[in-house]
């Protein structure tokens, strides 16, 4: 697969280097946020939480929060206080996640409710949400609440949604769409909005960036998607194959379902209500999301998401902070290659 | 043991008559709220929830917030929202208790987790804690919001404490009293904070009903810990020795391990440990917690929470709402009879 969303000016493939550089200093007040605000007297809230939290993530959420903030020259600080908070919703939903999906391995180590158990990781979960709110909150803006408290409802809501869908082997694109939508891209989008919340920039530029947030999540979750059946998938510190047997129809599965011959269709039908979901079967599925091409085009569903993302960014002047947006959408495509 | 809290003027037992009589009315907005509100597109959200909400709950926390308003003749209704919410934080934790003890049993019925698993009861919670911000955040107020934030971290700070003590012998009284101050009596005390915010009453009125509810939520648990071991806990709705079977060392254990003989405490560490959890074994627990007044003493402390809380109402003058308050407080003791 080769892919070109615009003519880039050097051969360097597109990172998040540009995005870090240019948040760098607001990203150790997010991280001094983090840090303290995590804290408890009860030791297992910072071990638990200080296990996912330090150890490799990208801090994806809060760079799009701090990125934002700086394409509109907000010149405060009050944006790293809800860079924390939407850094505690998205930990208290990946503690939740993997006690979900029983999930062993995350970010290249073991999950936390490997170590510490279901209870801690569900209770730590609820825990860090709660601070997510106080940190809003201290921060004192009733739209940054509305913003975030409907995202997070939106994002469970999502959750509860691919749970009903799973082992569904009649789960369409639409349905997969709303899913995604729900789960994955509205934290994205309200991350971005916070930032002309607090800038108090127009609403036009309050609804471009939630825009652009939420093509970018949408094209992050469908690369994801991709590599999750990528059989190099040493960058993502997951194990290849954990959507093919924990039956979840991501969008390459529905493609490949709806495309496949009637053989196809019956293996699919017994891979994603768990019959076969041997490392043989999940090479065979591997072979037939490529021969139906279901995996090449959902990047370029992925990509026509991030060209959307860029897109919003239209009313705004170039400057660093821009070119880094665009770069991160380009990045978001880029990974699935 | 018989219990006298203040000189009754009538011989029936204390209940929560009164208080449901005077909140019937707004009880009814305070549902109509929380019917509407649990409500999504994603069938499972509604069904597990109502299975929980609707069925045999007896409101306790939002009809403290009603409660409370009455006393203070507030005559609006922007409490019945913050009395829904109030009631979706509690079933959030609720769910989420459930999963973490791995319970069958709730208010008599099968819980939502053996019903629909672990990982619905975990997100469908967590919808109904995002939704509770979205009702606060509706009403307006940032004061009410920092109680009701505050209250929540402190509740999940509250659970992984008690997650952590399971199992552990050594915890003690107070270590354990600060367990249950947060598990417990954080929402009992934000449930009847909010109030006098929204009726905007003095400092000191809602110091007063902070005041009320907490001690009102520790006398409750204490009462709950007492009934986990009473012969005939038919009221519960759950099995007794459930406490015992989890390893809790709640204030009757507590009391009785610290007072007991070398072989009662050899007894005590293999049972706390889950190495002697048998229906004979209960049987062996419940009699040295009598023997040692153990249960007897934990009611005579939830007598002297439920003193102060009725003490914190001192400064309201009589009306029909400070009886049901008063009577509430009784209720809550009478109860372990």
């Amino acid at each position: 697969m080769v892919a070109t969303i615009h003519t880039l000016t050097t051969e360097r493939p597109p990172s998040l280097d540009a995005m870090m550089g240019l948040v760098a200093a607001d990203m150790n007040g997010v991280n001094a946020v983090i840090l303290d605000r995590m804290q408890s007297k009860v030791a297992l809230i910072p071990e638990l939480a200080g296990h996912l939290i330090a150890g490799g993530g990208k801090r994806m959420r809060p760079m799009l929060t701090l990125a934002s903030a700086n394409l509109l020259g907000y010149p405060g600080t009050r944006h790293h206080k809800l860079a924390a908070a939407v850094e505690f919703i998205h930990t208290a939903t990946l503690l939740h996640d993997d006690v979900v999906d029983g999930s062993g391995m995350r970010r290249g180590k073991r999950t936390a409710n490997l170590i510490w158990g279901n209870p801690a990781s569900v209770l730590v979960g609820d825990f860090l949400f709660s601070r997510a709110f106080e940190l809003m909150v201290e921060d004192g803006s009733l739209k940054v609440l509305r913003i975030l408290s409907h995202a997070s409802a939106v994002i469970a809501e999502g959750e509860v949604n691919q749970l009903t869908a799973q082992r569904q082997i009649d789960t369409d694109e639409d349905h997969y769409l709303e899913i995604i939508s729900a789960k994955t891209a509205a934290l994205f989008a309200a991350a971005c909005r916070v930032s002309p919340v607090v800038a108090e920039a127009s609403e036009d530029a309050e609804l471009a960036l939630e825009c652009y947030g939420r093509n970018l999540g949408i094209a992050f979750q469908l690369s994801d998607d991709v590599i999750d059946y990528a059989s190099d998938a040493a960058t993502m510190g997951k194990g290849v194959g954990d959507d093919f047997r924990d039956g979840k129809m991501t969008l390459p599965v529905i493609l490949a379902y709806a495309r496949g011959s009637d053989d196809d269709r019956d293996f699919w039908r017994a891979a994603i209500s768990g019959r076969r979901v041997s490392d043989e079967d999940l090479a065979q599925a591997i072979r037939l999301l490529r021969s139906t091409e279901a995996l090449a085009d959902t990047v370029e569903r992925a990509r026509q998401y991030a060209r959307r993302a860029i897109d919003a960014l239209a009313m705004f002047p170039g400057s660093k902070a821009k070119s880094a947006l665009v770069e991160a959408a380009e990045f978001a495509v880029s990974r699935a290659y």
